[in-house]
């Protein structure tokens, strides 16, 4: 069903071989929850984490657009190892967004020589991290909850307040997840992305460093820095999108092998029956429109981030519309397959141990972050009254 | 919400009373799954399993109307509890629809007065479970599934067919369920409607004597003996029904208590947020229009269990058209609502101990039963051509 | 399809003979607009116009649910027959809920003798025509448009403001339609409902007397006397019924007498292709939804009709609750559908000479007068607040 | 909201200067009904007529994905022209691909020097129209329904049955829209795209010569030459999300200007009202969707046209899958929204003169051409059972 076809064929057929690997355990992980280390050290070995490290640090130079094309893949088998993947790669954008050149060669180059993961401590929406400034260091008191892949992390992207500012500025910093101080709490424990490792930090006296803070361009206020909030929908809904993929592979390998025709449908095979094929049908129109979208805002998104400093408010803008549109798509359309898949399986299929509702808890659970509803509010207001959406931690 | 008004008042108060202690530990149970032995022992204590069983049996002598209430009263806290009631009471109904005098006189009067709680191995899409004839007897051997109720039990109505009928004809029979021979495997593990013992039961040489043979005016063929599978899934929309409304209260006491407004909606409170009003006012419609039909549905079927052998094919065909109307819609309203009440409380709602998923994983489950589309093929075509539902296993 | 039971059968079935007469040249009149003369006459001479009126002023007495349910019986095959009917009866129940006891009998008594139309000029949202006093007289001046029923009317329902007034009011009174310097303008042109008559009337210095103004009870503020908004909105649902009715019922007959099955259907009539049986199911279900609902609505609207002055806040607080919630369903599934049939129907039926489209013309039309979106809003408001719709032209 | 790209300027701004033509009076035309004569004299001018033919025979040579860009620009305003655009320019692309080299040159040289509006007369569910061989010629009798185009036009394309053929096998031709004995009836009338001029043609011993009949490649079977229905589903769903953006944009021009914010709402302008907002926002999720796979599905079709014979049978499956649901969609999403614009811009948008439920009108009637129902089966069946869809008259 897939749709990309400018790829770099390396990285996605290696991303193809790590999704087969994370396919054999996916459900019984989805119990245990916790940290998938054997599948993130899978992925380590694999390169894959220095994808979009430019090539001059030690990277592949590859594009944003084949990163959200292994993201979909991850997530047609697992939904928490897409997610990590995909943040892990939004905390490298984010650098080359607004690092500074130093950071940039530091940080990434570490990265790539390492293949170090990264994970990140930044909830927009948790003001209870802060930091003061102290020997020209900053010293950071309190938690942050919502820090996906901060367990089994070598860096952490982190984001604090500063007691003193006025009005209150969100700062952000590179620092090793193994800084003094930093208690990754592994307290994640959703009905859904179970294997995020989205838990709580706690920062007793962290110190961060002049050279870990990341000011870059980002003070100067061009929109390339902005881009971060619709980077990471941009995961999200690629993340949404290979979940509706995964579900409804699943759902049909299921019907072709084990679903009964329903017994007055005067039909051999499931298969066989209008309504069958018709639902299945429904569903790949849904399935298809939502990954066209998704395509068409990974290619809007990848370009956005090629163009670097040279991107425009009215470009930044329409990425920004692009990719909120999509977002808002593909979650609904996931959450409807990952819901109705059932009805095409018949009852047995709701069995424990088929673990099928999984993707309706992952999907279900993902999509809670960026309410659907503001995001139509903010396409309503551009299309009526030809408002950017505003850039910020959702936008 | 409720909108019953005839009803006795006794048996309700006993109900809510019995369901306030289900709601205690439900979402624990749910994790557990096995049988909810105390639970079901205060409903035994509460005299509500007599509760159909007319008063020259000891029973209360109560409407089915009465039953279905309180099936959808316990389906608020507790889809398992639920079915295992409803269905509890739906094998009495079926005595007293095919039973002989003698029969119900015995089965019941014996009920009454131990409180004792039915169970089944019935299921018609499962054609493993074969009698003999032998001296007079019956002996099955083999297994049926989805023996919904089998665990914990004191009688099981069974359903076989017999080697050598031409065509096939399913028979039916009421023994104890510690009859010699009969193993209740107990290995139901289903996503959802965790509690209801739906597991396997298998016969070894298991004697069925001929007075527990149902054969009642079943073989005559009076429409009110074909009633048992519309009277089945009058049980289902009332679950289905009681579960919507469970999850709409269940998310409005998240929402007025713990749920934030979006850091860019400008309101204070959640439920200030307009776009907050509007779905749930929209949830409110569904349930209302769910529980419209459904109440009009419970009076129609109770109607008819009271002309008992009066019914005419007329209305037979009548009250199963309207319950399977009722039971399409009302399934639908508790999946949608189910699915949707996260959207209403925000990415927080999807913690595990919330364990707010069960109501979407026990619907989920229990829908698939009874296939939506080919209710919906039945009442098209009682519409346009009209053909009342030909009785059946499900209809 | 209908569930009404307990109606008086005369009023009904005078009802259903005048729908037979109207379903004639429905689509014909639909195409001419303007006003249906010929069958609001037919309306006059069968009594139905005094339907509401207590039996001590001449009328029959019947019950406010009787009246809704032959709004529905017309709706069905003409919409504006059934608005105009409803309104002026809705007219007449005003007048029992905020006039006087003199100005009650008065104006019923002469409605009931020569079997009088009302119509109405009362657009709460139209702040166009002003009153003054002057000696002991209101003159009006300025023009009201959606004045529904107006032309070849008897009585007018009229509302104003006073210039003067702080805050301002809205004032209600009775005049005959034939008032001097009453200009009734028939300029109604409506996409849909075209032969309602709801076009402006100019008021060249008209004079209202004072036993012509109703005050009533309104400035008592009772509860009975503020449920007019609510009783407008019940009128409307049932057209809304009716309509879907009237357009499934259509469909059926074209279907079953001129669709041809799709070509590699490999059925020989269009019934019996499951998906032409599943989709007039699902419709049928939507459609019995709308029923149940709008019966409990009706049931409840005509008891608190019936309660009079006895109705207390919280009953007329209920009574508001599931009659908008009525409205909203009813609305949605009569748009739905109208606009679903054709692809039942097949390509031939979109024939101009057909007229099928009027249905859905006629139910878009007719519903934008009271947006769902804010139906919903109130209803969540009252789930999730406790707070009742707060009296007013629209609740 | 376009997001074509890559077309050549030229036509798209000579379409675009056409389209705000059309748009003049566009909704007038509509209830004339009728041709568009002046209309289609100014496409004529424009030299639109030759965009598809190659430049050897004197056209443009542009690609199929140019043309369904201006259907869907001419959509915008005018789904009738639209629609003849896109059908004439299907009709030569049938010449292309299986007709001979001499008929190309032929034809297409001759409609490129004189802009020819071509016209059709092979509507295949029609088996009333027969040709019997005699002295080398074709002599045809009968009549055929839904020829759209065929009024004011200079070529036919044809089809009939042969008696004596069996299997029964569809013949196609090419003749002069005054061939003696060809009458146009015109007697269309439909509820929507009222200037299609799709009414009946009736062939009274027509003639058609040996080098009118269209062999070609269809003989040999080659996948190339059975686009035909693929192609004009391309149209037909081009046309479909014109309306739909067409439709959005008129009732954004409405709310911006007309619409008043409803009265409790608290706002000044009804844009600023959040349920404004949302609801347009998803319209436009929808509407990006649509366009999203609609753009997809041009590609691959321009691409499968420009493989001319070298198309293989895998390559002709998928581009039929991609444009059946395509078709799908984008019918769906401008159903709907032609539908719900209403809600948006309130109850004075329902007046006649503002003709705005000619969008409604027009895709209703349209989409009901092919089943969506039958194109979803289609897709099921290839997504379950790797079957390409059989190339026939509608896939």
């Amino acid at each position: 069903m897939g749709i990309f076809s400018e790829t770099k064929m390396d990285a996605l057929t290696t991303a193809k071989e790590l999704a087969a690997q994370f396919a054999v355990d996916a459900k019984e992980r989805d119990r245990q929850a916790g940290t998938p280390k054997k599948q993130k050290d899978l992925i380590r070995q694999s390169g894959l984490l220095k994808l979009l490290i430019p090539k001059e640090y030690g990277g592949s130079g590859e594009s944003w657009y084949t990163v959200l094309q292994i993201v979909r893949e991850f997530a047609k088998v697992d939904g928490s190892l897409a997610h990590l993947f995909g943040y892990h790669t939004l905390f490298i954008a984010d650098v080359l967004m607004y690092g500074t050149k130093e950071q940039q060669k530091r940080f990434l180059t570490d990265t790539a020589e390492n293949n170090y993961f990264w994970g990140n401590s930044c909830n927009p929406l948790d003001h209870r991290l802060f930091g003061k400034v102290e020997d020209g260091k900053i010293i950071l008191n309190g938690p942050k909850s919502f820090s996906t892949g901060s367990t089994d992390s070598q860096y952490l992207l982190i984001a604090w307040e500063q007691k003193g500012d006025s009005p209150s500025l969100v700062r952000f910093g590179v620092i090793p997840s193994n800084r003094e101080g930093v208690e990754i709490i592994d307290d994640w424990n959703g009905m859904g992305q179970r294997q995020t490792g989205s838990g709580t930090v706690e920062f007793h006296n962290v110190e961060v460093f002049e050279d870990e803070i990341l000011l870059g361009d980002y003070v100067t206020g061009a929109p390339f820095t902005t881009l971060e909030a619709t980077f990471a929908q941009s995961v999200h809904l690629n993340v949404f999108t290979g979940i509706a993929e995964g579900a409804l592979l699943e759902a049909k390998q299921y019907t072709l092998t084990k679903s009964k025709p329903w017994y007055t449908s005067g039909y051999e095979r499931a298969i066989d029956d209008p309504y069958i094929q018709s639902k299945y049908g429904y569903y790949v129109i849904r399935l298809k429109s939502a990954q066209a979208l998704a395509d068409q805002a990974a290619k809007i998104a990848s370009d956005s981030f090629d163009k670097n400093l040279e991107l425009t408010i009215e470009e930044r803008g329409e990425v920004a519309v692009i990719v909120a549109a999509a977002n808002v798509l593909t979650g609904e359309v996931a959450v409807e397959i990952a819901n109705g898949i059932f009805e095409l399986m018949g009852a047995r299929s709701a069995a424990y141990q088929n673990n099928f509702d999984r993707y309706w808890r992952n999907v279900r659970t993902q999509t809670l972050h960026n309410p659907a509803e503001y995001k139509k509010r903010t396409l309503g207001n551009w299309f009526l009254d030809n408002q950017y959406p505003i850039p910020g931690g959702y936008a």
